[in-house]
């Protein structure tokens, strides 16, 4: 035995501890790399490990201070017993049923495939050992995270039909440093199956939103420019696909994106408003809208990081060179002056300095959505954060919009086939969304309005509501 | 009830528990979002939960497998109880005395203001129901953090008179997989009513100094720049208000701003070399000042990387394009040859890359204050990328600062109006920075020089120089 | 005694508690800044404290409600006591050996460097006083994370002898909020002491790499470029060291480590398919190559922004203006016409869009590395990430390689001295990373190859081996 297993366990209610000292026996069926990290784990927190082997004596390294025995013998010894084997192997324990009567048995297997059995693992593993206690959990930890002992404050799920089995289980856990929260009965073990087998659920509407916007828009300068010039004038400027049209079409989607942040919130106010109540729950489309608001705006975010990339490597672009050099070669041949236009230098400044501002606040924006950032401030930090940074930041976006097109919006050149450019139709959803923001801002709204501010979360909005519906 | 609530709780101290595995009550008073979502975690965690409403049947829903119940009944069944009503409606609470004689009464609740009542809710709510246990607490909690699990480790503050009051909660919130940290009497809840209202007030000091010196040296370069040329030459370059001044001003402000955060250590060192003791305080303006040592690094990396993009657009905007025409236009009048110049290529190219390598440093700073990365630094770690790679950063960020004024030092155009340009003037306190470092280094001052790499941890500082003035 | 030492502890088994509701008492020897800030936090989770120190009347400021009395009065109250001096003050302890008998004596001490003791601290504490139970711990917590009480969840390390202590300091350790890991008897002191002092020990092997092959490419491009230059043709094209090379240098060097980070994967497959067994456990080598891909992906991150930031500053350098400016002085004394080649646009393009990609794609590995990111993954979207996006990552930025040497490959002039350009050489391992990769998507490997796709979880692929050799 270890020099770790002399800690005396603090949990003595379900498992009799013999003399004062002596530490509690936990079992492992399966000496993988799960079963093994795992052991090394409870040897470190003081637990007496005994695993369970086909065949004892030539199983493969155990962590030093484990014992390896039958199956059988180490089922009579623990009381509780961890099922480390993959379901296929599930079978043998129906020739261990009367050892393994009222012990509590963890399944902490994972699938490699949603629905690929008709019965969740641990439902199964009951039914084979109807007199055992089934307990589901565990299942997120990987091997990995058990080794490098990672596991200081993370939360895991249980569940079980038997309440005493949940109780040893969780006592385990806590004394492993992590924290538990029961989500039921063995119902929900196929649930808990599936945690590790997400792939990003909440990612899904905003990148097909941004894919479908990107699609339209990008289809939509293709035939208003690449096409146009070339039905029109026969000139070839395809190349302007790879980057010109990109670097069009991501601020564009992005500048949309930005405003659906904001988009709901305002409907929800002007919901409640009309509803004069706030008792009534939102529409789901507009709950599941609100839901992934912080997505869209991360979406919207990597948008924008690539429209600034894009637009610094401007200057080394070969067409852009060959421009610059045939622009000189022409005024070299004309023989008026080369006029400085004061104008032109403060637009264009202007436009880039909004732009700058923009994407840093953007940045700020993004890094308090990092986990450990955005739980280190205060509420009101957060809602500071996200309402009144958020909403400059839309502002300070949009008007980099309307200075881009500051002197083309009543030039006649500037609808090529009665088209209007992309840059004004991105511009309908965010000057909206800042009108409806004012309204809300006016005295007869304002404390409704003041409610809006917060981006994330819909239930603090219904809240800050209710207090204002109670006025 | 829910198949959630059906775990043995491990408190039995205050709140006996009938038959072995009867869950134990807790009640709460009102159904809005934070009681609806504080009874769906207490049901996770194996509580039975009683709901007390003003209208037991028609009180909206509540989670599946909670009771409701009129006030006067929830507070019978429950000896420990959740108010989760409004401060303006606890004057309902009074009519309930008898029944809470004795109960332990949890106030959650939150200002949307600091100071709009003179005593603190809880104070209230105590004086209200004197025969109760008042503890305030959990009310950093949002009832959106409560709904979506967000719990594991989150530290939590409580306060109240009563011992075994305090206790029970710190209980149900360890259950709730929250860390508890009491911080003593009812007198202290205003306090913790005040924590979700911060806003950032570690961050104001170094806003307001970068603030100060932006706009000093905006003013003073608007003046030495535009006015001076358009007093002197007659020549309008008012556009370079937007990009050229700014572009300057970011740099000076960051470079100042991150010696700012090396300063104080060097004034600790030698006052402590001065008093020749550890054990006397340093003054409080020098506690301060290394307190937002932190946040003022990280605003000078906010102005850096602003600096960093201004520099990225230079080529793309129209006054540079032109000049650069112009410039051409000139050389074809020419008769000269364009001769390449090798030291100016030189010069200039080791400018960018100091300051291309102080930026890098400069964000490998920034990463480290991440507090999940931080956190996962040891103690030698965190202080050598804040000490060895902070005066690195510093050293190569002043030598950008150095090589931009090289062959301008001596000529008298430079000095436009007798005044110094504004590059030379915030090179002032790095060099003094970076001198008061180097005589720290010098053999004499070696043992206590090494105690200063040390940028963010006041504390250990004091426990260094104390190793040094045992010797 | 403070408002704040009123709560009743819950830990009764070693320290009998007089009337309900009087605090447990804890010992502290030492009141220096360390002593203090433990203090304090003792005080806020309800103890009572007791300072031990030589000049009980002229010690110094100690926390609101603590009480000072001299050592030996200190070790009669206090059952458990902290040690907080430094070790050369041990000596002393020696003079109360008969106060300090059965008690247990927390060891927090650190050393200023590895091995300057030929004993640990805790032992050399041991050794001191027989008769008490000493137990080795928290010195990972810094006076500053507990003044500020950053202790949430925060992992801490124990040893020691006895079972009994160790289990009085675990209770204390989780009163205040951390979480606790056994590691074993007195002798791993020594290990615990050192783990303050680790520096960076996983970015070693990666730094090493990165800084060999960045000195080998450096002086490879050296030669073939400025040194060819000024011997062939007499050119002095030095000015391009600081840029110019170091650009082709970090795109090269990031490269080759990011094709580094999946090639131990691929070497794992093949060795497997070649063994046909998971039993064998892989050379250490490979297990500590795959260890560190995680840092060398880092590393390949950070050159790779140094790549995109030398080339955001192109257009700005002079070498690069004064060439635009002799071009067009050339063109304009040239007679024929100054064409726009249209395939010249589109491989330009090409090449600058696929570096950009890259680029973004590589930040978002990045940022699944930060803890806090990563850890709110679930295993198949960290598995997806790492995997799936990493070998696009690396596809994209090959091809960025292949399209800069495009029409260059045939071509003499490029084997300068007969030596292949740079970016030739770098493509060398990610070409055989891929080939490797799709050779293992082949149906024949196919199951085996899906499970190396996980970048950094050897335990992982050896599990998912092992489905796969089940077969």
């Amino acid at each position: 035995m270890g020099v770790e297993s002399d800690v005396k366990p603090d949990s003595v209610a379900l498992h009799p501890v013999g003399a004062a000292g002596a530490p509690e026996v936990m079992g492992i069926f399966g000496t993988g790399d799960l079963g093994r990290s795992l052991g090394l784990r409870l040897l470190q927190s003081g637990y007496r490990v005994v695993y369970g082997s086909r065949r004892p004596h030539s199983c493969g390294p155990v962590p030093q201070g484990a014992e390896v025995a039958s199956h059988a013998e180490a089922a009579k010894e623990a009381s509780l017993i961890f099922v480390c084997v993959h379901r296929e192997h599930y079978e043998f324990l129906t020739t261990l049923t009367p050892h393994l009567k009222g012990k509590v048995l963890v399944d902490l297997s994972n699938n490699l495939k949603k629905g690929i059995y008709p019965e969740a693992n641990a439902a199964y593993l009951q039914r084979l050992v109807p007199g055992a206690d089934v307990v589901k959990g565990l299942n997120t930890l990987s091997a990995w995270a058990l080794q490098n002992g990672l596991l200081a404050g993370k939360q895991v799920y249980l569940c079980g039909n038997s309440a005493n089995a949940k109780q040893a289980v969780s006592e385990m856990a806590t004394k492993l440093g992590l924290t538990v929260l029961d989500r039921g009965s063995l119902s929900a073990a196929r649930e808990l199956e599936d945690f590790p087998l997400r792939l990003f659920p909440e990612w899904r509407l905003p990148l097909l939103v941004a894919a479908c916007l990107m699609g339209f828009f990008y289809f939509y300068l293709l035939i208003r420019d690449v096409i146009y010039a070339y039905v029109e004038t026969g000139q070839d400027i395809s190349y302007r696909i790879m980057i010109s049209l990109a670097n069009k079409v991501f601020p564009i989607v992005s500048l949309v994106m930005l405003s659906l942040c904001y988009l709901p919130g305002c409907i929800a106010a002007f919901l409640q408003l009309y509803r004069g109540t706030k008792y009534k729950r939102f529409p789901n489309w507009l709950d599941r809208w609100m839901l992934c608001r912080k997505q869209m705006g991360l979406v919207a975010l990597g948008l924008a990081l690539l429209h600034a990339i894009y637009t610094f490597i401007i200057p080394i672009r070969y067409a852009v060179r060959h421009k610059l050099i045939s622009r000189v070669v022409d005024e070299n041949n004309k023989t008026t002056p080369f006029y400085f236009d004061n104008k032109e230098a403060w637009g264009t400044d202007s436009f880039y300095v909004l732009g700058i501002l923009g994407f840093f606040l953007y940045l700020l924006l993004g890094l308090t959505s990092l986990p450990s950032v955005g739980g280190s401030l205060s509420w009101r930090e957060f809602s500071f954060v996200q309402s009144k940074l958020g909403h400059l930041t839309l502002s300070i976006c949009t008007a980099h919009g309307y200075i881009y097109g500051w002197n083309k919006f009543l030039r006649p050149s500037t609808y090529k086939w009665y088209t209007p450019p992309g840059y004004m139709l991105c511009l309908i959803v965010p000057s909206v969304v800042l009108v409806l923001k004012i309204l809300l801002l006016l005295p007869c709204c304002v404390s409704v309005g003041w409610s809006h501010f917060c981006m994330y979360d819909s239930q603090t909005l219904k809240k800050n509501l209710y207090i204002y519906n109670q006025l």
